[in-house]
């Protein structure tokens, strides 16, 4: 048995002895269980003495501790409300969270400060709690989740816990022993009974949910001082370590620190993660939790933040927002940690410089006091290639990096695991950020999170039928069906295959990889060149898509392309006067079709988007169908976003689909000031194409610009050099790709 | 015979004359010529001696100065480069413009800072000119406007003479006798010469094209102490006053100071007005020209900036874009020379503090010096009403303002005059401003200015056939026709009339305009009200549009709001699959249909904008067919942004539109927060309704909110008292209307 129900427990017992007047062998009990100092998970008294005596030296953390003062102050004064527990989003919803918010910030208050009256408002909230949740039956309105008791799902519960364990903590020696003994009682026992009695499964998962569980149930334990707790939140319900906080830290990691659901999840588990580690650094040092898996942690800090885009807003991959970024509770509090526990890094001082806002902690004082002497710390974050699965073996990332200051890009691929059920079906889909958006979009979810006339801010309809489907990503759709027919277990079996990788070479920064398992008897092999060269304003994408079949197919070449169209040499049909929908299925019923061309061999398309212009130009082949689409159909509740797209069909059996993307120009209508609304680039063509053996594109623009690029298209017939005869012409290279520079002569 | 051709001119004779090396006379001549004192245009030589000895006081001025120097030492670098005369919007267009932006501000760094490089390089530039100019002949692409020789249109050649003038005055006393003089005579004289004798038509137009003449005109006379050409410049080809520049100050803005063509208009002339005021001041100072028409100059720049919305950018009302702003050259240059000829104002400091840039002149540096005094200076507009038509009684606009510092709002409604070519049918519409954008939204133009690939950055085929459109507008649209069929000349015969309009009630804003020859046989009237209430967060509207017809009509009440629609309470039948338009013309054509509904009698609509929800409520009948629109049909090259609007038709002789709209709450998406997505006001209800008389509307919401409002309908029906029977119930009232709130037991 795990774990005896609260009402047998000591603390029970001590309660009736009470009612008994035996003040004595309370006393004495007390004092035995006030042994253990307090507060124990995020401070100790020497440090609280330090952050004491440096306050007024570091402007950062004086300003965080300033405005959490400000906000405080004012919850203070207000009636405090308890709301009965209502829908997702809704004012109850949000109102308890606010709670535990706000209690866990006057708990820290009142370490730092001294100041009573922070205590006091942690002192009457919890008791408030101590009233009310007693009597509170499992929520009404889960909808198919795991239900809390306060909250419509057990994560909500859990993260309510884990907060109000720090604000017990940061209060508990001040309390008096009848407040905190009904508060342990009435709220902490009674929720950790749940959390291991009636919700077990959600602790004993290897999923972010089980990671709240773990960090809620071991935090309390800390507080509690009961370490059967937190045994069952390191080892698993069981306690045999096939579940729980260490297994979830194997498992649910990739060796790099990846995460299978992705960054907007990562985010959102790092508190969990960061809150939990400290506290038992401070409960039981000799479990070393910071080197754990050879520093887990510390890789999972910097996987999850590599991937941000240049301002600092996660890629929307998978079930994402298109906003969560740097400033979000977890990202900072993981930044604060890590700097204190992993040491110093530029990268970490540019992280807080972006988030103007510390833990109010001995690592935020750290961090502010480093910031002091660095104020201008910027990240310069590398390009660089994440490993997926929990062995590594499942693809991963890849993200390429080019530009500095304001003028950072941003190119991210994606042949990793399918992500479970936030995945998308998205293999070898790609996401470009420039200037100060994405410029080739990921289409995140389809929610409108935590707005209550929004189906309670839970996912959408539309999240199913198109932001999950592969059309509604930069990728290949192969017989207008999803990949893996949009089946997330069958999608989880496989993932995408690493092939190669390079961000090191300034002027050419390639990222390969394979996906076989999307669709029967079709390859796909995407191949992304991103060219710097000093005749151009801005880094060209030249991006080869392979397919490989013995069957003809229709291969539809999706891409997402914000903004205006500013000109085209297609001859287009515009859909003037009635619009119809791409397709029937697969999200195709989500797309208007506003204009459709039949191509002409090769085009080109230009757009504006923000203050810059784009060009595509397309190796389309005569007679491929070129659709202009835009986000919107068959939303009934308009929950999608009204976005183009541009969908390129070609049927074949194999086919390379060569695309290049060039950024150029500027324009501010502000200013009423337009720059090179033209690109450079003016064709693209493959010279030669051998499946076995490889391909070979030329890209030529103006001013005599003619480059050729030379790789290979198969990862399983990969070979040490390569010769491909074509028109008469021989190209050889060696290893896996090769680009030259022609100058007029070699033409 | 207004002006005589150079080739004949004095200068030319000289010239002659020096060829046989009579130095004497030519010594005399010079010097006499010389007798000017120069620079004349914008500094005169005491001041140059106070802004030198003043350097490095105000971090303003510096921080302008040090930025000019940046441009203009990189630009002195570069190659000159004159392209033959090209498209507009492309890179020759792009490049003339920007000669003249470096050589103005080469001229003024090479007064202030004496250093000769920039004079070298205004005279390098200069010559280039001289040599260049002379060949042109009159530009090929001019597309039915007056062509210039450089530029497609004489408008852009007067831009480049009124900043050339300023270079050419500026190193004028620095440059050699040859060099001047080859100046003067190949692109001064010459272009002088063809502004009075070809393009004389241009000249005297009572338009802001024809201020730009004037001030190139003028300016240019000045540096070559011609007062032949200031006089022309001043009263017009034939002198006799009946044109240029003074009688533009009397016809072309209304006693306020209002501008017929609207803010976007009138920033673009506010540089030719207040250059060549500035010169004429330094060199005619007896014409008192700040002083005429009393301070007509004065009132145009307040008329201008209290446009603005609280962001400084300017209403996108008539043929305007939606982001030109408080930065813009024009509006830049007014402010400064007001602080410095009508002294000093908050507003203007905080104008400033905005722009962070100041003029590079004595009325720059007083205003930095000002700045570093005050230098939280902030804009606090009060609400305001200008009267439009020369004498003031042609309609006008009212513009009402609320909140403060981060929560400022404004409401803007029109009612003046057409606006000639610019104008747009658009009596009575309104504008809304909340945050930090247009929450009602006026689209603008349909132009994508400057950019080459959009037809030359012209105005496009869909700035007629939507944009100038009625049903584009947030106004009412009779029979599915514009207002006056949507001809130009017609609506040109008429004006929009004010009723009444108070702004300075707190609690209580309103404005009232009418319109009656917007259609044959239909009076229209419109009433808004701002109301503040101590129990709601944000101000609310309640908008009253009146149609009076002995005839029965559609009226289409059209409102565009941006975002994401969040909920409604009504029923609609959603187009999922198949998209068609609104209506054959008038602008319907460009309208998807994307919803629509037969509405129950009143509805509900909440839209998220931004961080803020919006709920708008109407009184629709029961019946009233609501279309929800989206903007893009019937636009073959995508020159259309893609936007939503909402359309009730109600089939009626007369008929009391109701509508209110509420702001409330808050949503962001990165924060995953969503507070109050529902408003408090819930119904809005005609209690009583005669044409004659009045109406009485009641506006109820939760927590018992009931608010009545009582106004009259007709200007022409005004009178002091009124009284109203409906339903056994009496309302009375004196004046133009009465607000009541009223307690539960008053229901």
């Amino acid at each position: 048995m795990a774990y005896t129900c609260p009402n047998r427990s000591i603390i029970d017992m001590i309660l009736k002895l009470v009612r008994f007047k035996l003040i004595i062998i309370l006393l004495i009990i007390i004092n035995f269980s006030s042994a253990k100092e307090r507060p124990c998970l995020l401070f100790n008294t020497d440090e609280v003495k330090l952050i004491r005596a440096q306050l007024g030296e570091y402007p950062l953390f004086d300003q965080t501790l300033s405005f959490a003062r400000q906000q405080i102050d004012l919850a203070i004064v207000q009636p405090i409300d308890l709301p009965p527990p209502g829908e997702a989003g809704g004012y109850a919803h949000e109102k308890h969270k606010q709670n535990y918010r706000d209690i866990q910030q006057a708990g820290q208050l009142f370490i730092i400060t001294g100041e009573e009256k922070y205590a006091e408002f942690v002192r009457k909230v919890l008791l408030e709690y101590a009233d009310f949740y007693p009597d509170l039956g499992s929520h009404p309105l889960s909808r198919k989740q795991a239900p809390g008791k306060i909250f419509h799902q057990m994560l909500n519960e859990n993260v309510w816990l884990v907060h109000a364990s720090v604000a017990f903590d940061c209060v508990y020696s001040w309390l008096n022993d009848q407040d905190r003994a009904k508060i342990e009682k009435n709220v902490f026992r009674l929720m950790t009974y749940w959390i291991v009695n009636e919700r077990g499964d959600q602790l004993d998962r290897i999923h972010n949910h089980g990671t709240w569980a773990s960090a809620a149930l071991g935090m309390a334990g800390y507080v509690l001082n009961d370490q059967n707790l937190v045994d069952i939140a390191l080892y698993g319900t069981k306690k045999d370590g096939k579940a729980g906080f260490l297994k979830q830290m194997d498992l649910l990691l990739s060796p790099d620190g990846y995460y299978t659901e992705g960054p907007y999840y990562i985010r959102y588990a790092l508190r969990p993660f960061f809150y939990f580690a400290e506290a038992i650094e401070r409960n039981q040092p000799e479990l070393k939790i910071f080197n754990y898996r050879d520093q887990i942690l510390r890789k999972t800090f910097y996987a999850t933040v590599q991937t941000m885009m240049p301002n600092g807003v996660y890629p929307s991959i998978n079930d994402a927002s298109r906003t969560m970024n740097v400033l979000s509770a977890g990202t900072r509090l993981a930044t604060n940690i890590c700097y204190y526990r992993y040491g110093q890094d530029q990268n970490i001082l540019g992280l807080a410089n972006m988030q103007q806002k510390v833990e109010l902690t001995i690592a935020g004082l750290i961090l502010a006091k480093d910031l002091r002497l660095n104020p201008h710390s910027e990240v310069n974050w590398e390009s660089v290639e994440l490993r997926d699965g929990f062995d590594g073996q499942s693809g991963g990332i890849g993200i390429l990096r080019n530009g500095k200051e304001k003028n950072r890009s941003y190119l991210l691929m994606k042949y990793g695991t399918h992500g479970g059920g936030h995945g998308h079906f998205d293999q070898l889909s790609i996401l470009m950020f420039d200037v100060d958006r994405q410029v080739l979009t990921d289409y995140g979810y389809a929610r409108w999170i935590n707005i209550e006339p929004k189906s309670g801010g839970r996912y959408l309809p539309e999240n199913k039928t198109y932001a999950n489907q592969t059309i509604a990503h930069n990728t290949v759709v192969v017989d207008g069906k999803s990949q893996n027919g949009g089946n997330s277990k069958e999608a989880d079996n496989y993932s995408g295959k690493r092939h190669f990788f390079d961000g090191n070479n300034h002027s050419l920064q390639v990222v390969s990889a394979v996906a076989e398992n999307c669709y029967d008897g079709v390859k796909m092999q995407r191949t992304i060149f991103w060219v710097t060269d000093s005749t151009l304003t801005d880094p060209i994408i030249v991006d080869l898509f392979f397919l490989l079949s013995d069957q003809k197919h229709s291969y539809d070449y999706s891409v997402h392309l914000g903004g205006q169209l500013m000109t085209t040499d297609l001859k287009y049909t515009a859909n003037t006067e009635k619009l119809s929908v791409l397709g029937e299925d697969h999200g195709y019923q989500h797309l208007w079709v506003t204009a459709r061309s039949v191509s002409k061999k090769g085009f080109s398309y230009t757009w504006l988007d923000g203050n810059k212009y784009y060009s595509m130009i397309s190796n389309a082949s005569e007679g491929a169908v070129v659709s202009f689409c835009r986000i919107g159909a068959n939303d009934p509740s308009f929950n999608l976003r009204s976005e183009p797209a541009l969908v390129i069909r070609e049927e074949k059996k194999n086919h390379l689909f060569v695309a290049v993307f060039e950024p150029h120009g500027y324009f501010s209508e502000a200013l009423e000031k337009s720059v090179s609304p033209t690109g450079q680039i003016e064709s693209v063509k493959v010279l030669a194409f051998d499946p076995d053996e490889g391909a070979v594109v030329a890209v030529s623009g103006k001013n005599g610009l003619c480059w050729v690029i030379m790789t290979e298209l198969q990862k399983e017939k990969m070979k040490t050099s390569h010769k491909i005869t074509s028109n008469n012409k021989t190209w050889e290279w060696t290893g896996r790709y090769q680009m030259q520079k022609l100058t007029e002569s070699e033409k």
